[in-house]
């Protein structure tokens, strides 16, 4: 079958759930209007069903390649990538003083998850641009963003994200990527960068590699840092690419997925490069980019839970399969108790990731778009969801696509069936853009840091939704409410625990958070419209049930973990 | 690195948790005393770290292929093979009559988990013989005994299983193969069988194939079904085998892992068999042999859990990044508390998971060494552990193998790195054999049939272990008892429950009793060596906290999951 894009739940949940209306309100984004926002979904459905879910096998069993020093693409990628850039899909969220549309990231991330889910190697590229777009928006000085903002956001040129090295990934601090000033406003910039998506390729007639390198007086660590724009064809004085930088793709590595998807070690041997943002600014940058980039991220494991819940389904109704133990069954799988358990399971938690990572989303529009304390509670809602939206959208991603490829059973391990690509495909989701452990460790770290002020707003929509739930669904009212009380004194027992303590725990309070906000939206769900009653109820009444368990280890502290010494652990 | 095989830990789960020497007490396997144990354990330590552990990585990249009509293996497995068959590991188990060693399920186990270890693929050749062997030991007439028996015994022949067809997997009685009475006492049999596995290979003088089929006047279902043995080449009189049969693999599945393992199609047209068993008596016959089979898998699934946290161990005890959170920390990522956590969760799950499957292949030893009640008592609980040991044990090697990846952070999705090969290769485990589901469901359904005997059996060795460890370890003994009690309370809810709500929860509960088993095994292996005591206090104040919450599912009942139709469901 074909991908079939989303936009009638996407939609409901814009309006039914989460009130994206407010969005519109506002002055800076009043264009986007209730059919502005049904027009664009539509463009984009049509766009990734009928051209890039094409190209997502063959970008698979074709990965891109490297041919005397140059990426060669996947068949069809070409064509994808020019009905991506030409419909103006890479710069739809930039600013319309450089051709933009200045929509809102809410609106690019449902688009972005359509792309996604038809062709995951491909939508990469154009989401490391939007984060380009970003940063250079946020940081570049006026002649950088008049010369490139252009580009990049019409698609002409891509970009990319130069942080890891071989001996700094998570520790990006440990970076040793030199730029030396060359006195006449450039920089000369060397170094091995590697795991840089879509880092050469085929498509485009430039790529502007951001890149984070240190100057050789630098402070050591992460203060030291700064960023760095290194085109691979420095343009010339009317903007035409010409002279081919110092910057090249010397590999592409083997991976487990996303084989469309290029990833290169970059080698800049003196290229030349224009600092972005201050000197030592590189890594305050590099996270205004990266923050969005995460709700980005989790877009991406969405969109593949909600591709392989398609699959699964789409089989579970096809193959019939033993005696039917219903009355009056179809005589396929989906008749069987435990199919239906993976198939609600699947629905639940793409519904409980889409939900978080708009809501998300939302609340970074709002953020910009609100002045004053209204703007501030949204950035601090949003910073808060945001390695939820991340952690929680990619574990679901990975964990739907597992099941996905188990409901297809012996023909979910055989490759041509697409299963096992969502699942080979979306693993690394939980990976870059910081590891899902990081992410949890920024929420229990930096995220709790207001003393628990942006948490307990959450947790205060949730009572409000069981309180308003209460007479329509009491039970469910019921479990929201005791799984709120457990992330409420987990929150408040964080707190109060040392730093390291928190991170023992931070990665089941992450789970438990996302759970317990997915319960909340998917009863808000079935309340805007009866026939979603069952989702909740499943999700609430058993998925839900695994909270309690998650606060109670969150709050065991570190010592049990380090119990053992290395020596002990490997005997 | 290289894959170490886990003696010292067999040992002692076998010594001091499981009391295997209980098996050497009987007169069946007296010769497997504790000093032959250590010895067999010694020489298949040493075949797999040094023989087979180097073609894991080989297989994967060079898999094996169809070139007109035979199948080539993968590089080295002609060596690997000739080493595992000279040394009479395929038939370790087999009857001495016919040259096996007669060795206890136990001990097949513990070679078998570090052969797999070493290398799945290639492991699965004689794990799909000594299926074989057991199947030909307590169904086939004398002749072919004497024939077969010392061929597949001595690894010169292997063996296969065809069950599977396009339109009949789980349901096997859906198969449409036939057999028609030659008269001869041969057969004719004719038809097509997918997903099998080693169907053809280069390694070994024959295959045999074990296929289920129907005679022209057989009836529907599975009671229509018999079982035929069909050789690759037929023997002559003295046992030769000379003349090729109509067997023949047509092609080789594309597979997510296990690449090292031709998976083939299999046309018999027309192709000589000889019936085993009695007419009509297939399934009873494949049954004998999928039990243990079953348990064989879940070694597999053991087998790659552990080799995957050997690999993240080493990985994060090598790997600096970080300033390091504790005071004399190493500067490496095991510094880190939620890197500690996935350790723990890794080594803790495949403790657990190697205590379930051995404690189950240790009663199917008893059950068969003991005579009356005793040997029932065994029988019914090895019959009761095999799905959890299955099931649970293939899905812990999933997910340990997943937390590897996670581990190695963005290497982990290099292949290269080889911890996506255990995460590509486990997954199978899940699926076939019984896919995890059809476990889960044979768990509460066939083996609840006893009135629960066998498992309040079991849960009250963990009331047992609860109490002794009352003093040493108050507060784990009082978890553990907790969730034996809510366990104990879903056993009662299902026995009075309708068959598909029993099924609607099979999957949670079965969860639930594996983790409940792993803390009963872990903190028994506490008690037994002190240095354990955080493996057992981590999984039972932590993962097992998911107990409580598994059994609320487990108890839920089917209607949920009915209350929306295909189309809501695909909507």
């Amino acid at each position: 079958m074909t991908y079939r894009a989303p936009v009638k739940e996407i939609l409901f949940y814009l309006t039914e759930v989460l009130d994206a209306g407010r969005i519109s309100q506002t002055e800076r984004f009043a264009a986007a209007t209730g059919d502005m926002i049904k027009a664009i979904l539509g463009e984009a459905a049509r766009m990734s069903e009928e051209v890039l879910a094409p190209l997502n096998v063959p970008g698979d069993l074709h990965p891109a390649k490297l041919v005397d020093g140059s990426v060669q693409c996947s068949p069809g990628y070409d064509t994808g990538y020019k009905v991506i850039s030409e419909g103006g899909w890479a710069g739809m969220s930039g600013d319309p003083k450089f051709g933009g549309m200045g929509l809102p990231l809410t609106l690019t991330s449902c688009v972005g998850e359509m792309m996604s889910g038809a062709c995951l190697s491909l939508a990469l590229n154009p989401l490391m641009t939007q984060g380009q777009i970003e940063a250079l928006e946020h940081h570049a000085n006026d002649e950088i963003k008049s010369l490139y903002l252009p580009k990049l956001i019409s698609g002409q040129w891509t970009g990319t994200m130069n942080l890891t090295e071989a001996g700094a990934g998570s520790d990006v601090g440990a970076l040793r990527t030199k730029a030396e000033d060359n006195g006449d406003g450039t920089y000369s910039v060397t170094g091995q960068k590697i795991f840089i998506s879509w880092g050469d390729h085929d498509l485009a007639e430039n790529i502007c590699h951001l890149v984070l390198a240190r100057l050789p007086d630098a402070v050591a660590g992460t203060k030291g840092i700064s960023l760095f724009l290194v085109p691979k064809f420095l343009p010339d004085t009317d903007g035409t690419p010409n002279v081919a930088n110092n910057a090249h793709a010397i590999s592409l590595e083997h991976k487990l997925g996303l084989h469309g998807s290029p990833t290169a070690i970059m080698e800049f041997a003196g290229a030349t490069g224009w600092m972005v943002g201050a000197e030592g600014g590189g890594m305050a940058a590099m996270f205004t980019m990266m923050n969005n980039a995460r709700i980005g991220v989790g877009v991406q494991g969405l969109s593949q839970a909600e591709a392989a819940t398609q699959k699964a389904l789409e089989y579970a109704m096809d193959r019939k399969q033993g005696r039917s133990p219903i009355e009056g069954g179809t005589g396929t799988i989906l008749d069987h108790a435990d199919v239906r358990r993976n198939i609600m399971t699947m629905k639940t938690l793409t519904a409980s990731a889409r939900a978080v990572i708009l809501d998300a989303a939302i609340s970074v529009d709002l953020s910009r778009a609100l002045n004053g304390d209204d703007g501030q509670v949204q950035a601090a809602r949003g910073a808060f969801l945001t390695p939820i939206a991340k952690a929680f959208g990619t574990d679901i991603g990975c964990e739907v696509a597992d099941i996905g490829v188990q409901v297809h059973g012996g023909m979910g391990y055989i490759e041509e069936t697409g299963a096992a690509q969502y699942y080979r495909d979306v693993r690394v989701t939980a990976i870059y853009e910081g590891t899902n452990g990081i992410q949890a460790m920024d929420l229990v770290g930096r995220k709790l840091m207001d003393g628990g002020v942006a948490a307990f707003g959450l947790l205060a929509e949730i009572r409000h939704t069981a309180a308003i739930a209460e007479e329509a669904a009491p039970d469910l009212a019921a479990f929201l409410a005791g799984a709120e009380a457990s992330l409420s004194a987990t929150v408040r027992w964080m707190l109060e625990a040392e730093i390291n303590d928190r991170f023992a725990g931070a990665a089941p309070f992450l789970r438990a958070f996302g759970l317990t906000l997915g319960g909340h939206y998917l009863l808000k769900a079935a309340m805007a419209g009866p026939v979603r009653m069952p989702l909740a109820e499943f999700h609430i009444r058993q998925t839900m049930k695994q909270v309690d368990g998650l606060c109670h280890a969150a709050c065991e502290g570190a010592s049990t973990l380090y119990a053992l010494d290395a020596d002990a652990l490997s005997a």
